[in-house]
């Protein structure tokens, strides 16, 4: 259906701009880049996780690489960043806000691919989540800090929860564009519920002496 | 020769195992993560080499991401990674000894995988050594170390040993397993004996000055 | 026609030296790595962005892991490193030289890739950019550096300009070697005016009050 597909699209598209922006702002946060780095980095982090989706998939070259709609949207993210960049000491929440929007959008496009292209339901959802941090994770490496998938309590679950969420709006025949962008939601507040109330996954035993 | 095929699977799977938990306890020695940190860090060790092989080779989607066992047991061996953890201070022998068990059973069955599909010699010994380094690479780039591969004395020599054995053992036309536990063990041996007596590879000359 | 070929397959293998002695020399400067460490350096920053140029095409397994020119030639560049390595307190020009030629060489022959294969002009230009300042990236993250596209002034820039004049050439038909090699010297001299004179690109307005 042409009006699905379009809305899967904006998605898509919506999730790109969020990291471009997020991937650039950490750049202008973090260190000192110029406007080449930071819009290096916004590219980086909103095409990156659809690159690695896509290379698991064998959909090569990636889809986000030859569309240039991805490659406008992402290079202006980093663009608008870098001129927002004066405003350094508020963009602590907008970061924040624009991941977790982020990675709610591409854990559901990313799962849904994966159903589409005939993976199991436990393999698309690992490339939901794949889709949903490898730009983050990218963008944690190059800057030299800890992926936030690894240490950062509430990310990997929330993604986890969006990518079986869409898994069963699909096994369940409902309709995509409401349900998947609840799911999308829902990984959405529980990111942002763990980061303003600093909320972590169970550490190991032990773990604490080492402080 | 069914017996083979199963033989050789049992060795791949071994290797998982081996990184997967060699990936976790380094996670929960080295870093705060939290259990889906230390679970990731598991899944990326054990089977980021076969996914580099793999798209190397261009067999995509990576045959260890369809495959059900290899996800489970690389998920196993971070849970079971996760719960040891308690036990922190006793974990530097076992991590080192499960990275030299990895290191040369993925040496072994990197270079097997290259020549079936048709690889020269050297390109398949080339695709065994990043099979045996690519997951404990990406595990140090994530956890901000230099690469075990770069500095760590005895590491690639090992692993190119096994490579080269495994290339000899198929081109001789012996019996493949015994014979490439074979080299995955000698691959072990000298590994082990360079991490007990911190044996190094040459240094350039002057380098010492720096120091 | 074979000369152009040949004329291009050595300017391929010209930026690969260059690129391998430079990623060879990196390792013996900043950091305690023994031979092997050395020459897997020079061939990961030699071999790397044509590697990620090759997965972004779906030209897999990569034409520069099956042609072994190019391993012996990258492979090469690290052990010429290796022995140089005594001299280490001259390095820093010779890196910065090398870096510069790898630098337009592989922007030339990756666009030049990306338009025969059929890609637009925009990606091909982008892709002609990953290619130059992959296989430096990868040097960059392994070592723990913030890779030198995200903060060294004029880095992306002459690539950037290298790969337009080349995607120029072509569109305008001009015979490929003298001008594409014309397009390799004009990155190559914009990179190094900037490294002389410390040339930025513009920062966001408001980073110099984090210094």
């Amino acid at each position: 259906m042409p009006t699905t597909t379009t809305a899967l699209l904006v998605l898509d598209l919506t999730g790109t701009m969020a990291f471009a922006l997020n991937g650039a702002m950490t750049a202008v946060r973090t260190a000192r880049l110029d406007v080449f780095g930071i819009i290096t980095l916004g590219m980086m982090t909103a095409l990156g996780g659809g690159f690695l989706r896509d290379i698991l998939l064998d959909d090569l070259p990636p889809a986000t690489f030859l569309d240039w709609r991805y490659l406008a949207v992402a290079a202006s993210g980093g663009i608008i960043a870098f001129f927002l960049g004066q405003r350094l000491d508020r963009l602590a929440t907008p970061i924040n806000v624009l991941d977790a929007a982020g990675l709610g959008l591409f854990a559901v496009t990313g799962t849904l691919k994966g159903l589409e292209w005939g993976l199991g339901v436990v393999q698309a959802i690992i490339l939901g989540v794949v889709t949903a941090v490898g730009g983050g994770t990218l963008r944690d490496v190059v800057l030299r800090q800890v992926p936030a998938v690894l240490h950062s309590g509430l990310y990997a679950i929330p993604a986890l929860v969006a990518a079986a969420l869409t898994a069963l709006v699909v096994a369940g025949d409902l309709h995509l564009v409401p349900w998947t962008i609840v799911a999308a939601a829902v990984c959405f507040v529980i990111r942002m519920v763990g980061v303003r109330y600093d909320l972590h996954a169970p550490r190991p035993r032990g773990a604490r002496e080492q402080e």
